[in-house]
């Protein structure tokens, strides 16, 4: 790629004349003619990975998410990179698919590389690995505490979950999803399910299955679901809450296999709120996070702190989810 | 963020003593222990994005892409990244919205900050914008021809669709997409299909839907094909093709919403094979790209290409596509 000192050399002016021309100052018209044609004949762009390096500006934030080939991730990565544009970023992403040693050398590659800052949701302790005072803004899952924190209410959202299926008169209430310490968020979307239950003297049970979809616990689930189905006077009073949409839809796959009609038999409600593309929603009823807003707020915040990253107060924000209605309860 | 020179302050050595340590040069032990404590304690992280530009080679890799908020794309991101990074390489995520404005600013960036290479996914014609000798690998969609291309082969797939259909002893075959020129690879489906019932001798009709999601055009077809179930003798013997599963997934839930039976009444294919995440597959019948093989394909060409600009050859590989049974057909 043609550089500075080639159009200095075929337009027979010296590298400083050309340097000047292209930074807008006042050169001599016949070599501001003689730069022009050269920049044309050698295809040249201005070099500005080493302009942004002298005055110490890089462009990229560094996004890292578990994965983007889900809806919640790729409806989030979509609206992160819009909001990154707007402000005139660009968005390096990086995939941890979970895996900590990826985590760590991503937060590596950001300090190596100078990005600008880190956008993060791990559910690792990702954030201990940042040596350097680059601006970081979690999403979703907090670690250590020293930096901003964008996440959902998902104590809330459990709330809501129990509160909706309890206003359908449902006698039997389950819980699906992890009941042992898997994630903070996770475990606050069930503790809020079962303190709502418990506050409002409802009784539920609950089915184990982790966030790594474990197709024999979920089929384990799913028999014991349809056991409770069989052995039921009443047929028409089950409701579940699922910890996530994944889980939620897989669920309700295996019990139309097994001919249990949704929603008449048994009512689901899920949590995240995907949407595979902006035209296209799943029928599921789920607890939805507001992604978008998730997505602005996070990126604000983390402009504030690379503009002033001295003076920018660290922020701890929870957005409040909604219910959004599907074709898998009765509304 | 501590640079060369504050280690060499604080170590009281050169700065020409720490870049020897840095890069694995010999250096006097006293040296070298104070250059270790002088690191820790100011943290200081290696500045690759200035080494590596004096070496001239970026980690970054440009894809531009119309979305990432769609299964097909989000999965092709996702082994986009994962091949890229196997090689090394970053990846700056350019989400073009089909805006022709910002691909052309993602070029022209790509080319200002020297990115290695651009992968890109342009239904306009991107590739006329780029002036350096930047390398391109451009997927599924072709347009100048100066650059490689790695698509699937969409006319294979809409004749595969056309042979699905038609061995179900289905006698009304209806092709549901664009039956203008909207785009080459969505012209290729429809040509596969029409011509392999042509070759077969047999009759089809065709329903004019856009890519971008149309819903009154939707449902007047939707309607269409309704009015056909209803005034044929025999019921079940309507099959569909439909040019994208997005256009598929909607008319599926508005022939489900019309009380229409589906396989029983009408069978449906689509085309692309949305994985919602890597455990969870829609239950559509489809013609599916080999996502991951066009990833891979596209990452090891532009690869060659970087690393050998002069001597690598433009590839223009084809893959073959596949049909997948789902729960919209009887199979």
């Amino acid at each position: 790629m043609a550089n500075m000192k080639d159009v200095a050399r075929e337009a027979k002016v010296s590298v400083a004349t050309v340097s000047n021309y292209i930074n807008g100052k006042k050169v001599r018209s016949e070599a501001a003619k003689n730069i022009e044609v050269a920049i044309k004949k050698l295809n040249y762009v201005r070099n500005n990975a080493a302009r942004l390096l002298k005055t110490d500006q890089s462009p990229f934030v560094v996004f890292v998410v578990p994965s983007v080939w889900s809806p919640f991730f790729s409806e989030l990565t979509f609206w992160v990179q819009k909001y990154l544009n707007k402000l005139g970023f660009k968005m390096v992403l990086c995939i941890s698919e979970n895996d900590y040693e990826k985590e760590k050398s991503y937060v590596k590659m950001a300090e190596e590389q100078r990005a600008a800052g880190i956008l993060s949701i791990s559910y690792s302790d990702l954030t201990s690995h940042v040596l350097s005072d680059i601006p970081l803004v979690a999403i979703e899952k907090e670690t250590t505490g020293q930096f901003s924190l964008i996440s959902s209410d998902n104590y809330a959202g459990g709330q809501l979950a129990a509160k909706e299926l309890i206003n359908r008169n449902l006698e039997h209430l389950i819980f699906v999803g992890s009941t042992n310490y898997e994630s903070v968020e996770l475990n606050a979307r069930k503790a809020g399910f079962e303190d709502f239950c418990n506050n409002h003297g409802h009784k539920f049970e609950l089915e184990e299955v982790k966030t790594r979809y474990d197709k024999k616990q979920l089929l384990d689930s799913v028999n014991k679901i349809i056991e409770r189905i069989i052995s039921e006077s009443k047929k028409q009073n089950i409701g579940i809450f699922a910890h996530t949409d994944e889980t939620a839809f897989l669920l309700i796959k295996e019990l139309i296999k097994k001919g249990i009609r949704i929603p008449e038999q048994v009512q689901v409600i899920g949590f995240d709120g995907w949407n595979l593309t902006p035209n296209t929603k799943l029928s599921l009823s789920t607890i939805r996070q507001p992604i978008k807003e998730i997505a602005e707020t996070a990126v604000k915040q983390l402009n504030k702190e690379i503009k002033n990253p001295k003076e920018a107060e660290k922020a701890r924000v929870m957005l409040p989810v909604s219910y959004r209605a599907g074709e898998t309860t009765i509304n």
